[in-house]
């Protein structure tokens, strides 16, 4: 059975993973016949934002692997514990808590550095050319980690703040709707806009869903 | 449009609303063309539990409006400022939060009650005929509400120590497949019992469609 790790970082749109996008890929993965598998760095999130505005709650911490372990229903594993040879694909749900606890491109747009057991996991996953898929603001990741190899991405549209950014960083930024994919074939990478873009859950829905149809099929060729 | 409530009570399943089932929800009601309202009691959780295992962190504290907002992107309002004339239906997804911030049902069983402002909203949307949906542990709620009535309900097994408790309300029982879901057809009631079976997301989705699919055909009628 192919396996897929998600990498998730807490469990909220603003200082963790963005739940909708991250159940709907679990969703997508276990229809697909995938086994899957939350992956999240066991360490304390950004901060702690109330979920109306975004607000930072002064003095609130929490935990990214404990919080992902909501969405996941505990199915969840410390990132700096796996490595390439345990999985045959990866996926990055959004959410801005991406942009912050797994790279700081929300402080540093395209000069930004990616957590350094998920840069390892990318470029191991990248040379072993094994798929990854990345939602809404995480294909600014795979440009951070990844963009000297010119891979090609989507941030939604592709004139906006974070895609410039993104371009920055030899990432080849493609405009892309909501329920559409961005494919680089040749280095194996798939991503879509989902809330970039949105409107709401079932357009994002049918993004997602091409996604992970496409990271599956890479991995049964 | 159809407008629906959708009944939260946190974010997680141990301490609030199941991730997945609430997430499921909201997938295919707007799929179906439906208007969604997130609701929540704005009131502390019973606890704080971690996600592994659900042990309860002491000490901690979290809102269940401000948790649900994770679920909802903010779109969740107050449940005690909803009245049934603001809603064409109303949805509970389940997790065993539900059984513990809703009602008393996880300590008391079929002698427990409901949150007040939730009994008057379920009773009154049931006098309307204005459907209800309850997914996993959530229709023991309707039969702590609705039990006079003989609500026809699941709760997964019609043997297993939760049915039997909720029986002893009134309430009929019935056994239910995880893909399926058990309907009242006089009363408009429909159920599922999701996480309750498992085993996974996409026999869960499955579930929830149906469940969806039958409260908007009810309001269409």
């Amino acid at each position: 059975m192919v396996k897929v790790g998600v990498v998730l970082c807490g469990c909220g749109r603003f200082d963790g993973s963005e739940v909708h996008e991250s159940v709907l890929t679990l969703l997508h993965l276990a229809r697909g016949g995938a086994e899957w598998v939350g992956l999240a760095p066991d360490t304390a999130q950004w901060a702690v934002c109330e979920h109306f505005g975004g607000e930072v709650q002064a003095g609130e911490d929490r935990n990214q692997l404990q919080e992902a372990a909501r969405i996941a229903r505990g199915e969840v594993a410390p990132l700096a514990q796996v490595s390439a040879a345990d999985l045959d694909a990866l996926i990055l749900p959004g959410g801005s808590g991406a942009a912050r606890n797994l790279c700081d491109f929300a402080e540093r747009g395209g000069d930004g550095a990616v957590l350094p057991e998920l840069a390892t996991l990318l470029r191991s996953l990248h040379a072993a050319r094994k798929p990854i898929g990345a939602i809404c603001i995480a294909p600014a990741i795979l440009a951070l980690a990844l963009g000297p190899h010119r891979p090609r991405l989507t941030l939604g549209p592709s004139s906006s703040g974070p895609a410039l950014e993104a371009a920055r960083t030899g990432a080849e930024m493609v405009d892309c709707p909501v329920d559409g994919v961005v494919v680089d074939e040749a280095q194996r990478l798939v991503s879509t806009p989902a809330y970039l873009r949105g409107p709401g859950i079932a357009e994002v829905d049918a993004g997602i869903g091409k996604l992970v149809a496409q990271v599956l099929a890479w991995c049964r060729r």
